[in-house]
């Protein structure tokens, strides 16, 4: 595999490998003036109602001032798409490109191989599959994550979305605002999830946070993953290991999504898979919309077949206005927001930060932030 | 207290006691036949969609053919307001009156005068004040409740709405329907749980409940009541005992109503107990509207005071049309409908039935089911 490039903290750190001498591009002594182009969403209006919110293009991850008297060069944007956007114009020349899931913009290898300086991809958040990783690797980028940095997040989001579909909550709310009271048309299938049966297709980060908050309300946990959790989570937990997806998909009145998008998880979730599941089961999915077969979703909300589905993830992003799963039956979607709590928001922002300044002094990061380093993949993008 | 009348399994239970010669109306030998009258919400077209929706009118319980096997009258109406009204028919020789907190029959001092034969009010569910409860202990009159029949279904459900909160979820299920994107006007002021003071005013069975569920999410717990819960669930939970109110809210991100509406709790939340609020509390409140001073709650939800309030609980029920609360921003309220989820009704129904066989046979109830008994109101409505 050519590594034609590489973050001079990466090059730095193998300097004593034998694998030193294909970093050869863009090796440079650290401190030299960078160009850094971070692409965010933008808040307008809102960038100035919380001195919290760093995630938007306006304040910029808060690290702008820090960056410029250190000399680099720091340009922010959301215009991400299409041949003339602002984007564009940086890809020939920019050191260090910064991205995150909620806003992705997509690092083809169209443009990795434009981007002739590029040495290190960030991501302000959890999630690198907006970035082609096998181009990147072949292009010898780092590519790194905030890990850790938005897990509760998201699990705290997803237990929400759980009780949202199981409960029943939106026809209620309709009601309320549409000045109605009919509580019969939405007990007639509400429920408690104390009981109920739930299972997470991956354990990772996010799944076993999810298991565990879980625990008081009484349910039958299930989990499918390639590698089981600790047996002490299992015990704390109680939940317990599906070692074929279909079993344990056919016993769930819940199904969570928590498996990171990859060439093998693209498109799963099809009309195969959902007639696997219980008629009525529920699904939640703040993994990537990509996952599931976005038309088999919406045909099986429209069915029956699924009773309810909720998440934050689309594909693509921001979803078209046409986006089947806006118009379908059942849906308590939202635009993808999970991850990008305030509190998120300054998590990920200080782990970006804290690895431009490791990468500035050529040093490693936090072995478990890397997803392409050295030519490979992590694990779980395997 | 005079006590003119009681139901016979009260009689019966107390006929070694001294107090028995005031229970002299209505002392009858079971089995006879009773007119037990239901007032339940309707279900028309969704009374036939699951088979488990017992809470209805059309399905009445599940119980129509078991009373009418034994020679019982089982009236079963939704239309308990005004002069006309199904239910005011059968005021006058009614046994037993069976209501719900979900689509309430306010009893009233004048309804109780005019019911001579009643004896027994059940509540099928939890919350009895809608029944003029003194009124009910002057006449001599049973009243009980499916203690504990949806204290589950109501805790989940505050968790629920406690996160629909923080994480601000409907401006986000908004753009979606409305064909928008726009991830910072929902960011901006979304968060998360963990770290957060959450307080619940009120830690009896479903405040307890709540406790344990909140207690993976990593907040500050904090409780009032009259009485401390026990160390071992003070332990468990973590959550911290506050002896004075008003000390407790000035802490609290997050304020959940969790005690019954008494003389004491009507209104308790005014303009003045909100002001001593954080600015920007997020408040659940199923306990009961009455709790809180409506108006006040629409004006610092429009102020921006409160930043998020939450509830299935309105006054009157069902809300009008041009209730307040319908209209005031960042409102998250649906229909009462917490306590009656299918499980709840099928825990209700069954506690109904059972409260109901034991009456015919001259039993007693269940200790903790007692509302008002000889005459006496349960400490709670004290």
């Amino acid at each position: 595999m050519a590594m034609k490039r590489a973050a001079s903290s990466a090059v730095r750190a193998l300097s004593a490998s034998s694998a030193v001498n294909s970093f050869t591009r863009h090796l440079s002594s650290a401190p030299e003036s960078k160009k850094i182009v971070g692409v965010f969403y933008k808040a307008n209006d809102y960038a100035t109602k919380n001195p919290n919110f760093v995630g938007c293009v306006e304040n910029s991850l808060g690290i702008r001032d820090w960056l410029e008297s250190q000399g680099h060069k720091y340009i922010v944007t959301d215009d991400k798409e299409g041949p003339g956007c602002e984007l564009e114009k940086h890809i020939p020349d920019l050191d260090v490109l910064i991205t995150t899931p909620f806003h992705p913009a997509y690092v083809t290898a169209e443009r990795i191989k434009r981007a002739k300086n590029l040495q290190l991809l960030l991501t302000a958040g959890i999630g690198s599959d907006h970035i082609d990783l096998n181009a990147a690797a072949e292009a010898g980028l780092t590519v790194a994550e905030v890990t850790g940095s938005n897990v509760v997040s998201v699990a705290e989001d997803e237990l929400m979305r759980i009780l949202i579909l199981v409960r029943n909550f939106l026809p209620g709310y309709h009601q309320v605002i549409n000045g109605d009271w009919n509580v019969a048309a939405i007990s007639y299938r509400a429920y408690d999830l104390e009981g109920k049966t739930v299972g997470t297709v991956g354990a990772g980060r996010i799944g076993r946070l999810l298991l565990q908050r879980l625990k008081p309300f009484n349910c039958n946990l299930l989990y499918h993953d390639r590698i089981k959790i600790s047996p002490e989570l299992e015990k704390e937990t109680g939940a317990k290991f599906e070692e074929d997806l279909d079993t344990m998909l056919s016993k769930c009145d819940i199904v969570v999504v928590n498996t990171p998008l990859t060439e093998k998880t693209r498109g799963m979730f099809n009309k195969e898979k959902i007639s696997k599941m219980k008629k009525g089961v529920l699904i939640v999915n703040n993994a990537r919309g990509a996952i599931m077969d976005t038309q088999a979703v919406a045909d099986a909300c429209h069915s029956g077949h699924i009773a309810g589905y909720s998440g934050d993830v689309w594909y693509p992003q921001p979803a078209p206005k046409d986006h089947p799963w806006r118009y379908m039956p059942n849906q308590a979607m939202t635009p993808h927001i999970s991850g990008t709590t305030i509190d998120a928001q300054l998590r990920y922002a200080a782990g970006v930060k804290d690895m431009l300044e490791r990468y500035f002094k050529g040093e490693e990061f936090p072995a478990q932030n890397y997803i392409v380093k050295e030519g490979e993949l992590a694990s779980q993008y395997r």
